[in-house]
């Protein structure tokens, strides 16, 4: 992939502004136990345009050839798995669509019907979140699907594991992805549980400057007109960006956070009133691959305030006196907490 | 088809006013990537006739014999259509009906029953979409069928492949259709995503001039009873129009448009408030085919004038202090912004 | 049929008024392209009766002895209808009840599981709209029937031809036959798309004149004690009308319909505000019938006048300021425009 | 049955008051053409007990030894019912009961699954409609079946055939019943249609009179504690009235409804307002019973007053100006008509 | 069972308080035809306790060996029973609890689907129905239960048989049983239909005694520490018990009630207001049951007064006049009626 | 287990605070008959933790081998469970996660499909309440469960039995286990039913002091950075918890409870009005078991004091003039009541 590619989806370092959306998701790119990332806003903003274009510039994964999971070594390759080609190749960072219309029996897995019958033997047949493992799985209008898919898929981003106990199956493989959604707030809400079981949420909407918006049609223009063209032009801002995040996934283990860093996750939190902790822990963790992300030796102040709202904006409860909107709430707190 | 039929639908020329309809068609017919037509309005206003009445004018596809999917080369024809004859055959532009009741096996295709049962294979039997690719996908009264399905029309239209993930199936193939779907706005609306989706839609009324109705009851009559000498009569004018489709189709790429125009469709689309993009997008599109469709070499302001209505009519919020019909608010801007 | 049965329905000639009803029944008979007849009205007042006594009066149809749809040569058999014997036989005019419960599979054909089981293969078995090609489909309180059945059938009936696509078939075979549908206006309403579709409709009620009544019940009296009797005193009113309507049939095609009755036409649709154009066509069909029944060269205005009811009173928007039913307002519109 | 039986269910004699409902079930044993009876009351007032105790009161039917239709002839025995024994044999007059729960498989029959998966042929499994052929179906609490369910019934009950179309059968054999439902006004009301295609509704309560339900308890103690010498007490008076209903039958044929009966009919419907003919009819039928019940050569006034009220009671509309029950208005305006 | 068991329920003599309740259990265990008992009131009264302790002090039944609805002799065994050992032996008084989630199949019987695969046969394989007979059948919280179970259980208990019309079976056996159920009158009511069909109702509550409740909690938790001594210690108690039905079910058929007494039981459902005649008859039955049980050769005015609240108080209408609970109702009406 | 483990759930005594739902927790390890856990409150407060920790520091059960219902002796073992191994082994105390989207069949074991097409037997495969046999149900959110599942699943914790009455099968296993479930009070309420099957409730709500909220993310961060240098430092707590629960179940039959006791039991419930008698039986056992987790040789009126919030809490009727919570409520009547 240090060629530019002829074809590809159009490229992440082409898109034209939605700063926090990307930031978000190269935070969880960095560090995946972040947890998913929830887009809300209008339609047609370049939310699938932005998962495909991330997973396109980070680099290849290795994974056993033959393994449906994508197993990083032949010893984690699932026993169901009747892999006979153990070595190991390079793959690129698998993102899934889960369409409409997907059953739970091809989202978790199910039982090998042909196998069934042919061979009277209980074979299982693994579903979207096994090609998930390792990558992306993208839903469109997250609030649209029923929430007992929501919640599987959220317990399965959650655990790493995928858990399949139907059928007389008892399978279990890993399912390490970020779980990317989109949402129309207008369309619904969805239930507070759900919300804070996503680590990162942001707002986007349609560029209201007419450059922008010009710069936005010109390049997606381009791009359909001359594709091949148009990737070349953008793969040097793409392998850039890959060697920073590359680099920040190293050095991610040794990002301090010392007692005043926990101290002002706490206090944000309570002056929030943002239920639970699971708050505090996705801020710090998020502020961390932040000063990884930029290079830095330790988590600060500046980077715990700049992923605060991402952090925090969806696990508010509703005010009905503060008539701010939840993100205005955050930022507010967040400059008298940590003035 | 450059002698006349002897039987064949009623046709396109001979249709008596709803100009709006047609040319959204037309234009369609030369560039698919504007994406589905939506016509709202009266019942008994022709619109089945005139999605009949184009496929029936448009020239001949060429296409592998024996493929389920109109594959263009025998490289095109998918693994899972076991396909003996793979000469290169001339087929009519193919016009698929969505019946009321039809499953959603039937529209996207299914593990082949008989197949499985007798050669313990799981073979793969397109539906509906598979014979749409290269053609029109008609559904009449988009508004009842279910959500789940129209989505998943919409999906498959704007990616052009059909995925089926089901049954232990994974299977795609090609589905390159343009989708013209009908409307009574009076019962029950539809979703804002699902209008943002369609490229163009028109709204038709019955005519209200009383010359105009009787021509249309004329020449119904008149096709009823002869209906060979109809289409001898109207003849020349359908080949005149098939050769102006053809050559805008050529032209498509050559046809320029320059920063000003992208600046008219962004202004247009800020002053009216559309969300997203798409609106922009579509705009460019139609505005581009038009002039191909009338010859000129580059977009103009008027091409842009001329297409907004289609193009933009359904992306409009509803302002609940502006009482005019969202046709009149697109005009109105129109005239305000590319005075 | 020329002599007398000794067991048979009520005679259609032997009913007691009901002249609207039956005037429509015969219209269709004469030109079954009018469409459908939907009778409205009041429980007991014979709506099945006249359906059955006008299909035994009419004369028999020669078909294909063996052929499932009653297909008028060996060539119009369809494939999948295994048919060793090819004579032409003279079969009654097929009545078709649609009972209620009858599933989608029965009325339209299904799978032949049998066949499917025994020989392995896809057979088609048909159902209650291959039998009832080139008779009457007769349906007791439409509107309790569910909306995609009702629609399914009006698309049939309308197209004369069933296509099903189910299950991994694909078959069409002819069904032509005039719908006729009771309902009963208490108990909810039928769509207009629906009411659109049938080509007339009919108010029925209970005869309010005591002396009628008593005619009623002492004719269904008499029939209910001596049935061949009855059969024989009504046979010579039955036969004359058969004759007036096969002239009629072969007069139709050379009845007139000059300008100025598709002016009246055009004229009384748009004073109506009646939606779309199939008003004015089955108008003019309808007129057209009407002439040919009564042995005129041309349609006239008075034939079009009064066919106007039928033809056009479900076709109009409620008018919430003119409190007027229907067929008031369609009279009074008449009188004023063909006056 | 000439000799008292030793065990069976409560004698039909023995049943204190309850003369309207008692009257019902003798009318429409004389001429089952009169319909179902629909038994509206409170709970516990013998509707079941009264239908058990006609049917054992019957002479018993001459039967097809093994028909399962209990067909009359050798020649009337259905194709599909595999008959070995044709001998003529006595069978009492069958009471068969609708359990809740009873599917409609099970009432209309069925798709022998047996029959299919052993000898791989389409065998038709008779219901209980098949049972009750030339006796009585008694439903508890119609009001609570589904409608389809009860419409399926009313309309056999009516044509006195069973027709399936359903699993690529399409069977029809003899049903003729008589429909005994009982209803609890309280629980949800019939609709009208299904009303109408009643015979006779009677009314039952609970007695008031304390002589009378000591005479209640006082016999059901004495069949409940010596059912044998219960029998015995009551046989004569069961014998008396089966050869009552034996001659009435016969005698049936000959009894005369001059024009002033008719019109009696016709006037007394129009003064109710009741709906269709189909209460001139029932009227005129169940009046005739009577008179040949009490062995009169004709139809009187009198019997026409007294069976009105039964006749037509279910067939008014309901009238919100008047504050009377059903019952009284029609005795009130038989006063009036038939003074 | 004369010895006293090391193991078993809780026994009945132990029960503290709650006299209506066990008395109703008495009395049906005399008279199992007087029906069901009803038990409302709080949660933890020891309902279940006490229908267990109950069965486990009535004598042993005698029945035959492999039966499975524990046949009295060979000749009863019903033939789709395929038993070969017909020896007689004694057997506890059955008690099966209607698990929640048991399905209708369970409860009634089924196809034996094993036999139908393995040798072709349609064999039945009986439900908890079978179980239960010539014993009790126990359901907690019986307004959960959805009507139709409800309603066919009721239907069973009250015919002594079962009767199964499904998939082809035509089954019946004896089910005789006495029902109890438990219910919560704050959780949605049951519908009158349903409460006339069980012969008792009783109300039961926490007591509110404190020396009563620490009666309870110490008995209870010696039960639990030490159930084989605790069995021991009330073992008398519950053989005496046991002897006083065992007399009372001898004498029962030689209990006389007078005139008189019909009057009083007639008399007070009058004054009551009850629907129907079945709480005369059970309040008869009751008092007998009760004159039997005490040893009394007939029934007298205080037998009847004592019973009648179990007998009537879910029988009585709603009065929306009189505020007061339905047990004062039938308290107060006894002593005026009864004074 | 006495050597710390490398990797592992995060340690019981690790968990900052939560003190009520730590002890309901170690109540329920010490005598199981206490019934479930029910623990209200605020996301993220480490309920799953919790479970997961104290089982992982109970001693290791001692069980069959091969057994799948983990049988403590060879006799144990079903009949259905075809074990081979009957070797007595250590297996670590269950927790069994109840999955969302687990089917009744998964939950409750079902038939063996496999075993049934192969070997034509009906075999039974054993569900999660098999695995969950001496060990711990887990499920998050049981007020989005179905009533009906979680009815069953409170049968069977409190019967230890778990009874398979269908398709035919007519299985039971021991099935004892501790339920615990997390609810969120704002979600709908459960049935007070419901409620008052669980043995205990606890309310747990996110630590409102920053420095314990602090020292909640900074356990959390060591655990998630140095798994195995974290569970080595809280081995020993762990290990001192696991003997004093092996202490006090041994103690736990020799704890006395004299009159006082369960007269203050008594007199604490009629205080609170609570429903039935299962509140003091609770009170009782939940006194005795921390008695005999603190050593003490007799319950006290301390013990039941402490206690009394846990297990009354949930059994309170709401009292509307009451606006003090209910833990208010019950700590206020212990004040009062036990002075």
């Amino acid at each position: 992939m240090t060629e530019p590619a002829t074809t590809g989806p159009f490229p992440f370092s082409a898109i034209v502004g939605q700063d926090d959306m990307k930031l978000a998701m190269i935070l969880t790119a960095i560090d995946p136990g972040i947890g998913g990332v929830l887009v809300f806003g209008d339609r047609g903003t370049g939310k699938s345009t932005a998962v495909r274009g991330l997973a396109a510039l980070l680099p290849p994964i290795k994974a056993v050839a033959g393994c449906p999971v994508n197993s990083v070594t032949e010893a984690d390759v699932p026993d169901w798995a009747q892999v006979h080609d153990h070595s190991i190749v390079e793959k690129p960072t698998p993102v899934v669509d889960l369409p409409l219309g997907a059953t739970e029996d091809r989202v978790v897995g199910a039982l090998d019907i042909e196998k069934a019958l042919t061979h009277g033997e209980k074979a299982f047949e693994p579903g979207l979140l096994a090609k998930a493992n390792r990558g992306y799985l993208y839903i469109d209008e997250v609030n649209l699907l029923e929430d007992h898919l929501v919640d599987l898929l959220l317990d399965v981003a959650q655990s790493g594991q995928n858990v399949v106990e139907r059928e007389g199956l008892s399978i279990r493989h890993a399912a390490r992805f970020v779980l990317v959604g989109s949402g129309n707030p207008e369309e619904g809400e969805l239930r507070p549980q759900l919300l804070d079981r996503f680590g990162l949420s942001v707002e986007v909407e349609s560029p209201k400057d007419i450059d922008t918006r010009i710069d936005v049609i010109r390049r997606r223009d381009a791009y359909d007109r001359d594709q091949t063209g148009f990737l070349a032009e953008w793969h040097d801002a793409d392998m850039a960006l890959r060697a920073q995040i590359v680099t920040a996934r190293d050095a991610l283990a040794r990002v301090d956070a010392d007692d005043s860093i926990l101290r002002d996750c706490a206090e944000l939190c309570i002056a929030l009133g943002s239920d639970g902790l699971r708050g505090e822990l996705t801020l710090l963790r998020a502020a961390r691959a932040l000063a990884a992300f930029e290079g830095d030796p330790a988590v600060t102040r500046d980077h715990v305030r700049r992923v605060a709202p991402s952090a925090l904006r969806h696990r508010l409860r509703r005010d009905p006196l503060d008539e701010a909107g939840t993100t205005t709430r955050v930022t507010r707190t967040v400059e008298e907490v940590l003035a």
